[in-house]
């Protein structure tokens, strides 16, 4: 759980700048080599989701674009986009902290191990009651127009 | 196939770089809004490919990271990180000139229009033939060691 709590740390930031909380953080070696958080909004980029900080900020750590060896931790199932920006970067494994039901493409909406891509991922689904709680207030916030 | 033949002049660029030939542009009211290319190895980012570095480009252009009302076309058909882009960029439709039978996730490896995604984007395969061939003759160089 601990680089789980550490995504959690960077889903708190997202927070503060009232994006929806989510948070990643990439790890090699038992080092935290890269960080991010859902910055959507605030940076005017469709993209900037906290998996793809995360994939950005461990590229320039390694200076490469090739993240082999590398395991993620998120707080939310990835969507579409970032599943595919985490074979692209070659990271190995996924380990997620609460599944979305709605946009996940990990588990959720289709299994990416049952596809014929050229690249695989190993996942691990490890509920972390935070990691969705956060969110689950979130938007419950939000709808009271808070 | 104007606009594919826009895309297949981003593609060029991508060549120039040594980069696989890729080019997207974004289509708005019958206006370009953003173009790019391939630039991941040039830029040492996974993410870099032609869609993403167009959905960037475009966002700039309107200021807004919602692309609603616009097309993208491109050359060769999005993979899954592009096509998850396009929807969470809210792009309507896209265009491709070419298939990719080994990681596309329109049509080839997917069908995205069955996934019970919250984004629904329409697509068309358009066969532009430069589109292709630019592809087949880079891998064929590369093997070559050219």
């Amino acid at each position: 759980m601990f680089f789980l709590e550490k995504a959690y740390e960077e889903a708190l930031k997202a927070l503060n700048k009232d994006e929806v909380p989510v948070g990643a953080v990439i790890v090699k070696g038992g080092l935290i080599i890269g960080k991010g958080h859902n910055m959507r909004i605030s940076e005017n980029n469709p993209l900037l989701h906290a998996e793809i900080s995360a994939i950005q900020d461990a590229s320039k750590t390694l200076n490469s674009w090739r993240l082999d060896g590398t395991t993620m931790y998120v707080t939310l199932e990835p969507c579409m986009m970032c599943v595919g920006a985490i074979m692209q970067s070659r990271i190995d494994r996924v380990v997620f902290g609460a599944l979305d039901k709605k946009g996940g493409c990990v588990c959720s909406n289709l299994d990416i191990n049952r596809l014929k891509l050229p690249f695989k991922i190993e996942y691990e689904y490890l509920e972390h009651e935070k990691s969705s709680q956060i969110l689950k207030d979130f938007f419950k916030n939000k709808r009271k127009g808070k």
